[in-house]
């Protein structure tokens, strides 16, 4: 036993503890102060409307956590580990600037439902600003279109050259992708829409509390009422949000990965500029496609943090569970990368130059066998037939 | 290398290699038998329009067509591994039965686009009566509600008594998540429903085809324009799917992990019946909650389907690959299986009767902890601290 | 309610239940039949040995288990579904054709320890296979060294020329992956060759039996003793076992890919011959690769089984749940899918041929800049001062 | 167009590009100080045996390299995102100090095998670590066991009372369980325990160099010879790692799980001390068991890593990808969430308490069942008639 008393001295019980409970939520929270004071503004109204805190108490906490998000937005609000949370931090700075009344604010809520109610602000705007992203991408896409749309080049199947493609027909698949993606955003958008604000630890809050007041206050499409599903949508209504977006990073993972052989040197469709490429640390001709084998990777990244939320979220009583608290980083890093990425592919669109020569080289006769097969068809001999005959030709 | 010669004597080199590619395929394919027909029978039509066909072909086509939809419902057209899959074996079946007018079905398409139109026709009903077994799942519970909701039990966070919940608050929270869940297959239904018929191999068909008849013959909202995106939203079109079905298995996981606790002997809040019951090979006296247990359990098969597919169609080019091929496996599966737990946890809600008595005894006096600090809190007393007065009773 | 009934006439309740505990486990059941009759022959001798059954009753049991075995060689020991799995299937088979001895086989174990047991036995047959099939890989591989080795081509870092390559370089990489990837193999025979056989349900059983006998009769390295760890080992032996060969795949994935390229029109390093390719339904001239892009995608089936049975296996309390019957249909078919692709890619190496002309082709001069670096070096120059000089070359 | 440029006045395009290829690794690599210079010791003093370097300046380079070891554990090493890792800040700072010596320590290495051998040389540290912290848990669970062991409590099957189990067999299994994964630690190290400096971009180095000198004294077991191996095996060897510690997770996992139970009020098997307990902000009455719920969930954090790592490096070509460059992150957060855990679970089987009443209330008759079955069958009455008699008794 000696051995283990050696030990406790290299740690601190508590502080060990302490830390491994608190994890890294100062530092994601650092994104929610806004929405935590939003619906703590929502929060105090409603509680002024059904006369727990009176006229005056509202305006100083309206005022005081309107504060909050200036300091916060100029970096002046700073989360510190031993707060735990934003939430924690901002109760704690509302009661040592307001006294007594910041003891009022957590008065018909519980920090269950605040958490949700952030969290849920906080996502609707990120799944608006991704959405304009889309936009851009195909905005991007569309002008790649009208600058190479019209040079053709042999489309593949099975990694073999395959039919005559063109680069409106490969760039066009990506707008329409991109656009089937967008209503991917918008349905999470709209499922997540609805207020949990009010559903208190998730057992409802035994108090004649107004739901529909600070919904609409917030923005919220409805109310969420079932407090159970409140909490029980955590984690799930994350996993649709990022199923969206790895659909998002899947074209981006196609785009790249096509535009990595594109630009092959014995390929060469496709110029990526040298201000997209990177050099290597030892051999002096290399210029090497970082940002494309990037994009590509992210995907992955994605992906994984989907799966972990399904696997972390499974096997679970109902009501709220501490593993839930987990699913906030690898949401928050999703939107963070996805928009990283969608960012930097409508670069990519933008940089990267067509060489028709190239394409035109390639464009060899084989890829007109098909064509050769019509047109006996079109004199009158059967599909198959026509098929066989062209067949022999190759083989 | 005499080693090499003896082990190949026991595999015939060119029988392993087709066994490997045309795997399963065969087996699997005996579900979409109708929905290639169907097809076929628009696409026949169409060639009649634009005078491929003539219009006795036509009509030959379609009622033999019809026979073999006849044929595979009555289980008489069966598929075998030499025919590699359904749409050879149909349009084997054609020439057989027709002669030359069978080797004219295949014109102006490829079996790419084909596959994907069977599919997608596929998909469309098993998504529709995936939607009515939602309906079936939510009444079910109503109907348990009706009789069981007026009983309250202990809420947990934590998995610790929290606050007092109720069966009502308890069901009613799948009632929306199933719900929710509906949308998320109604969106899956309106996200594939455009027609790849006419993509060819995924680079269009050089011919004046009518897409947009094929599509609304088949019921399609629209036509699949793009025809690399055809090929390229395999793969990632089931994903979405999939994503929906498991959606569903998550609630059903968690219902069966409840009614794990519930119906623990300890606990008793609910009583599993004999039916839903099996018993040890060993121990005389066990009862034991299989049925929950692999409810439990399924949910965990069908998101790895989802991880599969979404890892095997990653950082492949655009265009058809092989590799989609395994998705349709996973795909069915999903199917089969989130239908047949929907279906068992209808039964599950049917079955089930909530012990009151035992729900009662759990009601102890600190779930309603709360309570009396928002009656304190009435009396004007700020919540931190009315909190921090009732906390004391506790430690 | 008119609905439900309506309804439960489509379903017959008891038969629904039934189908939905049993799933398939009468089908993959097929492979442990041999294994369970042998450790059942293992338990008889010691149930002798303990007194618990007379020489006789031992003889017979013996004889009749091994002539099962023989039936079931013979694909005459036919599972039904209604006997749920083999063990049952086995007892049942006992009792019918020996009568009181039959009832007797089962004293002493629970149905728990004894699938343990069969499908450690059939999981040590099966990675003793593999290590063969991993020397029949090593060995082809050797000898397409022996004929292509000396032949050099351009290798890639970022997808770009870097530097010479040869395919000795190339092949003799994945042989010395593919012999770490034996020692995995190993490792994970190693560590499951305990016998479980005696931990009963997971608590022991409360009779003096010798473990140690079974233990060693059987062929196992060791007894596991503690009979809880013989229940919660499962799901965790199978996913280092899954992990093992999610490993070989994961080269024979790189294998495909990079075959993929080698053979691509443009590149040509490598002739895939015909009987490893398929046609296209289409287009007349294709030659497709579908063997490889195969072997490339099942990669992903068998990694989905290893995070199928990582999620699955979560969260749940120690000792035997259901979920963990499960667990048996993902590996039984990583066995199938591994050693198939193993017997596959041997092939590929024997099959396939190198082009010299036009891997000599693109050794251009470029991938030999770092050498006029070193050589540069060799003259005393700063290494980073020369890359710089070299680097203006190209830039 | 308009709007592109409005867009790009909020985005420097080549900051853009700068920070997406440079990501975090600035910050990960904060731990590889020491080992990049350590292997950088050793290339240097390997240079100088083989004249590249003179005694001088490989002794002016070691010098150097132990002085930037030391401002590195003093936290005075500061990597800056501008110097991308901690490969180029370590080339630079040495330049910079050193002047024309620093230029030459890349001679005969490319930043691809100087990575694989910083990395390397960290992996078997931290290997090494854990090792040492499995032991810490096996002595925290048998002080446990010496406590406790002797206490019974109703073992579980199908989470239903089976027969009777003690805390000596429950602890004992894990003692057991953690024994096997560290074999798998062994095993992992064993695995990676080969020098790939040397092998320089994945093509070797065209100088005559010594690579079994670097080998030995960087203390390799061996030298890994095939330099496209070398590449090949990054993620692969990884992933192995991510899995033993996914083995250890799952163990802990299984144990949080179980604690839980346990310590439900209406079980109380084992009482949870308030220091390893957290709070409710709404709540008085609650004792959250937060540390718990928190082990239980990390389990998902790291196995997702793995999936995370498999999916990224698949169906990519041989040689160096960037990709691969994100693996980092997640192998170096797998071992710190690991480690963390490991040294609370110690903790936690050293400050639960077990209560004697409580377990000793639920070894209720029914769990003896099996007994009575056994009293039968020494009697002579056949297993499963005994059973069907017993049986009669609870049905």
């Amino acid at each position: 036993m000696k051995k283990t008393k050696l030990w406790q001295k290299d740690y601190n019980l508590d502080k060990q503890v302490e830390d491994f409970t608190v994890g890294d939520d100062y530092i994601f929270d650092a994104d929610l102060v806004k929405y935590d004071c939003l619906a703590s503004i929502a929060h105090a109204k409603m509680l002024g409307k059904i006369a727990i805190l009176n006229e005056e108490e509202v305006i100083l906490l309206e005022k005081e956590l309107n504060r909050i998000i200036d300091l916060s937005e100029n970096k002046q609000f700073t989360l510190l580990k031993e707060q735990e949370d934003c939430h924690t931090a901002i109760e704690n700075h509302l009661t040592e600037h307001l006294g007594e009344v910041g003891k009022k604010i957590h008065t018909a809520r519980s920090r269950n439902d605040q958490v949700l109610t952030a969290l849920r602000l906080y996502y609707k705007d990120q799944l608006t600003d991704s959405i304009g992203l889309i936009d851009k991408i195909v905005e991007s896409i569309l002008t790649f279109i009208d600058n190479y749309g019209h040079i053709n080049f042999p489309g593949l199947t099975h990694f073999r050259k395959a039919m005559p493609s063109s680069m409106k027909m490969w760039a066009g698949s990506f707008c329409d992708s991109m656009s089937d993606n967008r209503k991917l955003l918008e349905f999470s958008f709209d499922l997540i829409d609805q207020s949990p604000l009010g559903t208190g630890a998730g057992y409802g809050i035994p108090l004649d509390i107004d739901r529909k007041f600070t919904a609409q206050y917030l923005g919220f499409a409805k109310v969420q009422n079932n407090p159970v599903y409140a909490q029980n949508s955590r984690g799930k209504f994350e996993s649709t949000i990022i199923h969206a977006f790895s659909q998002i990073l899947f074209d981006i993972n196609k785009i790249a990965t096509d535009l990595l052989f594109f630009s092959k040197e014995e390929i060469g469709y496709v110029e990526i500029p040298n201000k997209l490429s990177t050099g290597s640390s030892i051999m002096p001709h290399k210029k090497n496609p970082d940002v494309l084998e990037l994009l590509r990777a992210k995907y992955h990244v994605v992906v994984s943090y989907e799966f972990q939320i399904k696997s972390m979220m499974a096997n679970l009583v109902s009501g709220y569970n501490r593993d839930v608290q987990l699913t906030k980083e690898s949401t928050i890093k999703t939107f963070k990368i996805s928009q990283n990425c969608m960012r930097i592919i409508s670069l990519v669109f933008e940089q990267i130059k067509v060489n028709e020569e190239n394409c035109k080289r390639d464009m060899t006769e084989e890829i007109y066998a098909i064509h050769e097969v019509y047109r006996l068809v079109e004199k009158g001999i059967p599909f198959r037939e026509a098929y066989r005959t062209v067949s022999k030709k190759f083989f």
